[in-house]
């Protein structure tokens, strides 16, 4: 595989294919197949994150695959923003159904009625629960694998608060949560409130996480909303409180999709093939014995403990056995993104040596009594170097433009984000998509700068525009 | 709760509603929910499961969730056995689709084709992969909970080889995994290998772990199929051997649902409420301070010291820090299923000691500094009394009868299973569910015992019959 990033579309597409990510032949469009190497690597990100909800006192659930089409019909913002988009299940064997019953393409609609039946007083809050599951969108855009399908794999959480505050501050609990994921998938990000047209429907407010593709496109990895009182008014979802008197309450929801896998394979990917941080690789680390010679069946012993030494420290490990030469076997575990490979020959053994050798080039000789503590440093150095390689990367690509004709020629040219002015009026938004082919991803958090409307020239403030997929 | 496991069925229902296992009102039949305690008891059983499929060589994989109708359809048997029962979405927003799309029963029909185009030649297998998902019957009997439903949370594996006899091989590895698993959960089996009538459909055979339920009924708790080349010639799995000729593949498929944690409940449970083995309970260990005079804040310190040190080695632990009397906790967590509370008072945190109690009511003193070891210890004890205690009542309730008029009698006053002889026709079998209303479910494996069908009195072979789910 020689497979260049300067030419990412097509290289991405390789990369799935040669590194046995998905298999995209599956004869339903936008629903691929996770292969073995793919969803391994999308099982360690999810673990992860369902760690991160658990810690912070989210619980896991499952809820139904369909809903009834009068319970899911009821929230108009949110039938507007889905309803084009629902598979419908209207037959059960030959049989038409007496209700017609929508796949989900998201779970508000699935769980808030029952919310509603769980939460009877204040003491029943906060409310925080997570489920990680496949939701449905009769998607007619062109489907990118990873990235834009209509089987989408992924975690959602959904809070419920008796204040308004108190959901704010759950907001704010989301965005650490996934910033803390980013960071450990070494995955830069803006977060943008979108503006009000790209407000998830049924919203009061949507945040987004922004990553930067290679191809100078942005991506959004992650969504948190506060739905405000929306949905509760719609599926009764309220409490009383400590005088008895019922209250509506309030509400969050937030989720992150594959799309993180796709992320961390464009973001750290080289001209080699994968680059994966070591919480989402399948294999931290592969020994490669280097048989030649006699002593064989010592060697081969030898990568089996450090196997099972570093195995019972945590260490996702494997021993290649495979007959073919070692300088093939680097290649081929390269190629797989694998962060870390122990090169174990005949003099290694004889002194009690390792020859570690990260997936970057970096290249120790370690004592084999601190294999441990050595592939550990050398895992969390590498982590180190992707996220701050990505982050280097991404700021190179933050520029600004102070009119559409400058805006135009920047995502053209160079893609990245660029700030620009936006008087908040869609028909700007609208103006700057068809002639500047981007757009207006949001405004940065917490911060607020006036900047004249690239658009109309009127007071404004500064958003961050770009292409996106 | 007060709840009395004589009358099982309503026993429970009662505990899976107490417990926050599943919620039963979500508005579609046979899709309840998974609430937060019993959904983590279902992922501690398929991680377990996934765990033991991926060191034996299994990959796990996902496969998406409709498949065209066309290549549903393919496979006779197949689409006869589970035709009737298939979930079809017919439209995307308003639109009717091109092709109706089946909702997966069971993912054959998904994965088969794909398993033809990524298997060439004899180096390609085995292929041996599992998903863990949620297929979908239209059943139209009525629904229990975790037992018998529309949407049925499971873990598939599916296996491909070059030989018959290695297919015989993988069949005997899918048996032995099941044993491992069934085992840590403390559930005792009989492996029957069952009729040709209740064959999968498009199998060869099929074995079936059957677990005896409080009432004397069986439940079906896994299923190991032996499929021979049937799905192989129809969905074109096929390799070249060293020759180049080109040979069908043998298949095997295996799967175990969210019955697992329907037979841990209905086996260990009693009439205080759940008991979970150590490999399901949530929460494996609760500590509770017993908080009266001074030293509130160090006595809780010191729980929150022995939970960091207790999930530092593995162990899933909680602190209950609410304000209620210890007694009100012990009895909460023991209605949950956990299987070790820790008491520590004031008493305890001077001498550094902490006061262990088995769900089971061992109770021991044991030295702080020796926390881990005697958890662990108490753990492995209890799943240990838990396994015999089920396996010795198990064996209590083998039986045999001679006549249909005995069979009738045993199955309808004491359960359990009985064993008869059959002569293997159908027609008899299905004197024996009319007159004695029980099933034939299947031949002990590897035994062989002459026994005069009990039906039509002619030759036959002993084989055990029960009243089942």
């Amino acid at each position: 595989m020689k497979i260049f990033k300067s030419n990412f579309s097509e290289w991405y597409n390789e990369v799935l294919e040669a590194c046995g990510i998905i298999d995209i032949r599956y004869p339903v469009k936008g629903m691929p197949v996770y292969r073995p190497w793919g969803f391994r690597a999308l099982r360690n990100c999810f673990r992860l994150l369902e760690g991160m909800l658990d810690r912070s006192g989210h619980e896991q659930v499952l809820f139904p695959l369909l809903v009834p089409d009068d319970q899911f019909g009821k929230e108009a913002d949110h039938i507007k923003g889905f309803g084009g988009e629902v598979l419908w299940v209207t037959h059960g064997g030959e049989e038409e159904l007496e209700r017609k019953l929508a796949v989900r393409p998201t779970s508000e609609t699935v769980m808030y009625p029952m919310f509603g039946l769980w939460i009877r007083s204040h003491a029943d809050l906060p409310l925080k629960v997570h489920q990680t599951l496949c939701v449905y969108r009769h998607d007619t855009k062109a489907t990118k694998p990873l990235i834009r399908g209509r089987e989408i794999y992924w975690n959602e959480a959904h809070t419920v608060h008796a204040s308004a505050d108190e959901c704010e501050l759950q907001v704010a609990e989301g965005v650490r949560i996934y910033k803390e994921f980013y960071d450990r998938l070494g995955v830069p990000y803006m977060i943008l409130k979108r503006p009000k047209y790209d407000t998830f429907p049924g919203a009061d407010y949507s945040l987004a996480f922004d990553a930067l593709m290679p191809d100078g496109k942005v991506l959004q990895v992650g969504t948190v909303h506060n739905l405000g009182q929306n949905f509760a008014k719609v599926y009764e979802v309220s409490y009383a409180d400590a005088s008895g008197t019922k209250n509506y309450a309030y509400q969050t929801c937030y989720g992150i999709s594959m799309r993180c896998l796709a992320a961390v394979i464009g973001v750290h990917g080289d001209d080699k093939g994968l680059v994966l941080p070591s919480a989402v690789a399948p294999a931290q680390v592969v020994v490669v014995p280097i048989l030649f010679g006699e002593n064989k069946g010592e060697l081969l012993n030898k990568c089996k403990e450090v196997k099972a030494h570093l195995e019972a420290k945590g260490i996702r490990c494997e021993v290649d056995e495979r007959e073919l030469r070692p300088g093939e076997k680097y290649y081929h575990w390269e190629s797989l993104g694998v962060p870390l490979h122990i090169e174990l020959g005949p003099k290694e053994l004889a002194a009690k040596k390792l020859v570690l050798v990260s997936r970057d080039g970096e290249k120790k000789t370690a004592d084999e009594a601190h294999a441990f503590e050595e592939v550990k440093a050398m895992l969390d150095a590498l982590d180190r170097r992707l996220l701050e390689k990505a982050h280097k990367w991404q700021q190179e690509n933050l520029r600004s433009a102070s009119d559409v004709k400058k805006l135009k020629e920047l995502v053209a040219k160079k893609g990245g984000f660029v700030k620009i002015g936006w008087c908040e009026s869609e028909a700007c938004a609208r103006k700057v998509e068809t002639e500047a082919e981007a757009v207006i991803r949001g405004f940065e958090c917490n911060k607020m700068e006036e900047m004249k409307c690239v658009a109309c020239g009127k007071a404004g403030r500064a958003v961050w525009a770009a292409k996106s997929y």
